[in-house]
């Protein structure tokens, strides 16, 4: 079964409010199998919400349109839909009732504009709303399905909930979406794809559950999300793990994550089971790498403390880096580098000890020593590992992509 | 001039992503008068994208689509297009070019997938992409403009920004609308709002210049958004300074902005002003101050060094915090706060010391100096003031809004 989801509202064309409810509504959709190929945000324009059922009428199983239910001439989703099948809309009576009783309730007199939300196009079914006074639809055509719900949250989701359950659900069988989120860094989209690709190809034909594969680039990382559709939660992880293995032997540790965890959070529960701890020395990254680090909750079981040296007399006072070591090799060199993470480790007597020097732009780059250059040190029991990186991009993505690699090495040197 | 925004890619079909780019874009546009009057999301399908597209053209002025122009087979907005104009595309020498030079610049080979993203459909223009190797398309077909942008915001921003003030800013007419952001920290929305509300309700009737104010609530402050309609960009100018002022009578030095600067930025050029250098000695926000005042380019020029001091070890051996007053008065405490900013001071030579110390959860948090409460000194020549806050929200709220503050304190001291 596929969907489209429509939401009515004037308010989510500006610059100041997205459509949220889409969310929920995809989430419980998924649930039951079925998948959301389509969204739409439309204003409260009669015309325009009637010519998109019109056009979804016929060519999808499914719609679900939220907003514009209310009893003002704005809420039009009523009037569209009836444009839309070309049925005379008829007064509820028993609808009428139930408003006119919701508002004795409260001592009050029902409004007359509110015979609006009785109105049903002929052929519809009234779906009762527990906490407002607008209905919902139901109706069938031309074998597509046209769900109204209310917009407001709270009205939405028990009427949602009781489609789902009532109607959708036990036409849909059994079948769900099963998900997973892999997290890679150090690679490029383009090497992840192409080692990649070949494999989850072959995952969308003629498979018992047959997946789907979504490839994500964002900053200093590349997300693949896999979406197998199965019967039971029990076939569809079985499937994924299966997936997650044949992505692992040809992208091997570049996958930091199968449960789309930050890399951070990988980080400290590495050193959590290592029963480790961790202290850093940064220039170039001016703190962030601590921010990160410190973004885990409960992170101070294995954060110690972590040093942002960015005058050279801030090297040499807090790093003890030889003054001479700075004037020698610069201040954005592998020697500095690892003495600022093995002095920090040693200093703090922590297990392990960052240092990261580097520039981050605009200013300061050389012809030898570009913006974007970036000495990462990583000092543990018996071992300092030491690279040097040539990140590309604005000061807040050099940043960014350093920490990136600074927590991926920490990763690498504790999984081998 | 009535646009169609569609973001493409189906992440944002599932129940984890929306589509924000829409907002942004939709600001830009309602900026130079263009109305957006319908948004959709589509995944990565050929021939949905197509049939949406062709449906559009000759249907409505300005088509942006952001999102699928990336290099790997999941990326479908280059080939949906060319399908719906009917059109062959041709590969651009120069563009492989470009790309081929980003790689080089890290050191690497251009995969030869890559070339997908150098085919431009017969007619399309270019646009280039500073930020990465994706670039934008524009071409007019049947009165309709259609703008393809790349989907990640720091590629689609300045793209956006070039494309509004080079070709769509221009046709737009003479008649232009020009805007002043005016921040506000310290001051709940609501205080904000009563306050303006009396002068900004004015100034959209009968005047000669109308002004349209939007009141924004982000994360740790306040937002005004002034739009003026003017006929020339001085008639603007001067409208919009008379209305900063008036706004500047009843709310003092609660504005930090009114150029919309970040905060960080704001206290930089505080320091450079007065030939000042600052030091920061944090705990609670983890090196996110640090951070965030090493997020301004030249920052170097003031910004000496920090020190993130997780454990109680780390503030008694390099903050100078005495064990007993740790025993006495608790870490997250008036006097702590007040050494760790001291000490910094002294110990880097700098003029202005910060010290942050506080429980951002979610454990930690006692009924007396529950989850969110975060004391903060700022140690300056000749006075170091103390203030303790009390934050709401999760980990990562507490530890912006701490920055916040802390900065704020550093503001207001300097400017009295």
């Amino acid at each position: 079964m596929n969907a489209w989801i429509i939401a009515v509202g004037s308010e989510m064309l500006t610059p100041f409010k997205v459509d949220t409810n889409s969310l929920a509504v995809t989430e419980r959709l998924n649930a039951i199998g079925c998948d959301v190929r389509f969204k739409a945000v439309v204003g409260d324009e009669v015309a325009e919400l009637a010519a998109l059922f019109t056009r979804g009428i016929g060519a999808i199983d499914l719609i679900v349109c939220t907003g514009g239910l209310g009893p003002t001439q704005d809420d039009i989703t009523r009037d569209a839909l009836t444009l839309a099948l070309q049925v005379p809309a008829d007064e509820d009576a028993t609808v009428i009732e139930r408003i006119r009783q919701r508002f004795a309730q409260r001592g009050m007199t029902m409004p007359d504009i509110n015979r609006r939300q009785a109105m049903v196009p002929r052929g519809a079914v009234m779906l009762e709303n527990e906490r407002g006074t607008a209905p919902g639809l139901w109706i069938e055509r031309a074998g597509t399905t046209v769900v109204l719900l209310p917009g407001p949250p709270r009205e939405m989701m028990p009427m949602l909930e009781r489609v789902i359950d009532d109607r959708l659900g036990p036409r849909a069988g059994a079948a769900g979406l099963f998900r997973r989120v892999l997290k890679i860094t150090g690679r490029s989209e383009s090497e992840v794809d192409e080692r990649a690709q070949p494999i989850y190809c072959q995952w969308t034909r003629g498979q018992d559950v047959p997946i789907s594969t979504t490839i994500l680039a964002v900053m200093g990382q590349i997300e693949l999300h896999l979406t197998a559709s199965a019967s039971t939660p029990d076939a569809g992880a079985a499937a994924l793990d299966a997936a997650v293995r044949e992505l692992e032997q040809v992208l091997g540790t570049a996958i930091y994550s199968s449960r789309g965890q930050p890399l951070e959070r990988v980080v400290g529960e590495l050193l959590i089971r290592g029963g480790l701890t961790i202290a850093v020395a940064e220039s170039c990254t001016g703190g962030l790498l601590a921010s990160r680090l410190t973004d885990v909750p409960g992170s101070s079981a294995y954060f110690d403390r972590g040093v942002v040296c960015y005058s050279n007399d801030a090297k040499v006072a807090w790093l003890g880096v030889p003054g001479e070591l700075i004037a020698d090799c610069g201040a954005v060199s592998e020697p500095v580098a690892r003495v600022m993470a093995e002095h920090v480790r040693a200093r703090s007597g922590t297990s392990v000890g960052i240092g990261v020097t580097g520039i981050a732009g605009p200013g300061g780059g050389t012809p030898e020593k570009p913006v974007g250059t970036v000495v990462i040190a990583v000092a543990a029991p018996g071992e300092t590992r030491v690279q040097t990186f040539q990140f590309v991009g604005a000061r807040d993505m050099v940043k960014f992509q350093s920490t990136q690699a600074a927590l991926n090495m920490v990763r690498l040197l504790l999984c081998n």
